[in-house]
């Protein structure tokens, strides 16, 4: 997914860049795309990106904050999980369902927003190494926070996401009808007892 | 997905060819995969695959009874519908949702009866025309069929449909953990409920 050339020397230093220009920032980027698919998420380490892209690893941070953030731009995903998870997991418990249920359906109907989640899945799709990439962040940056936060097993949202991710396919990939064409608003309604009933699961019943 | 090039003229017909050889099925597979990609699954039909193929209707309902058979025969689905929808419609309205799960389950558990499966889904996320034909497929010879027995709105049997096919999505193709490695019937015991509730639903209530 990278526009770099994958035989550059790895940790080659480019003389003459000053840090902080615009260019240092795209040059993170084509850095991170060929570290995480060639690392994955989890092995793929800032420090290991600074050196890759000839720039200081404060320099990384600075532009990207976190590792996840700079996952975000460099598979330029329309939101940040930092952002929204926060968003989803405060408020009441018993209305958690339906805020994720809405925000994932609202975010992936702007098609802007939807193309890169879809560029994603495709590449996954057909590609092991991508889609252990994909397998990473997902786990890590989305479903295991919001698992630990609202104190459910992992595998629970792993079926929310399952079925919204599926609801997403269906609706704008496959474009079976009606659910194509019905509102945010009735789809909310259809999908929010399941997407709750997977949040309310206990430790205790796992799978009940 | 033909392995027959597309300018062949479509009705010729090859002299000297006995019908029923086995070279005869072959010969109405690829023509049944040309003309279902080129025309979707709908507006395809048994006389105008035969046409194609060069052969007497009569013999492609002899080789595959029906479109839907054919359609199955010609993407080397592992399952026909028409086998399928009887079992899961019939018996327990109360365990139906049960025996959906477990049918898609124990069937996607077997690579060979997988990788067809899968392989059409990436060319659905892929390419438009054939996106088009898997949903008319899906839509005709599933999906409205099990709504329609069961009396529920269509768009309960997409969302059951979206929710199944994203965990097979998670576990085969992103294989996020733990949804990877759990045994079918512990997926069996967490999916249930949701899809029961789909089936549930009523005519009056559509999204309830």
């Amino acid at each position: 997914m990278s526009g770099r050339p994958e035989s550059e020397p790895t940790g080659r230093r480019r003389p003459g860049r000053r840090p902080g220009s615009a260019d240092t920032r795209g040059q993170i980027l084509a850095a991170a795309r060929e570290t995480f698919s060639e690392k994955g998420f989890d092995k793929a380490t800032v420090r290991g990106i600074a050196r890759q892209a000839g720039v200081d690893p404060a320099l990384v941070h600075h532009y990207f904050a976190s590792k996840e953030g700079m996952f975000v731009a460099a598979m330029e995903l329309p939101v940040n999980p930092d952002d929204v998870i926060p968003m989803i997991t405060s408020g009441p418990r018993e209305e958690a369902g339906e805020r994720l249920t809405r925000f994932v359906l609202t975010m992936t109907s702007a098609e802007e927003a939807r193309q890169p989640v879809l560029a994603l899945a495709r590449t996954a799709m057909t590609n092991d190494r991508m889609a252990a990439m994909i397998r990473e962040f997902v786990t890590h940056a989305v479903l295991s926070r919001v698992a630990e936060t609202l104190e459910i097993p992992l595998i629970r949202m792993e079926a929310a996401f399952a079925q919204l991710f599926g609801v997403v396919l269906m609706r704008y990939v496959v474009k079976l009808e009606p659910l194509a064409s019905v509102s945010i608003e009735e789809l909310v309604e259809l999908l929010t007892p399941t997407i709750q009933r997977y949040l309310d699961g206990s430790r205790q019943f796992p799978l009940m």
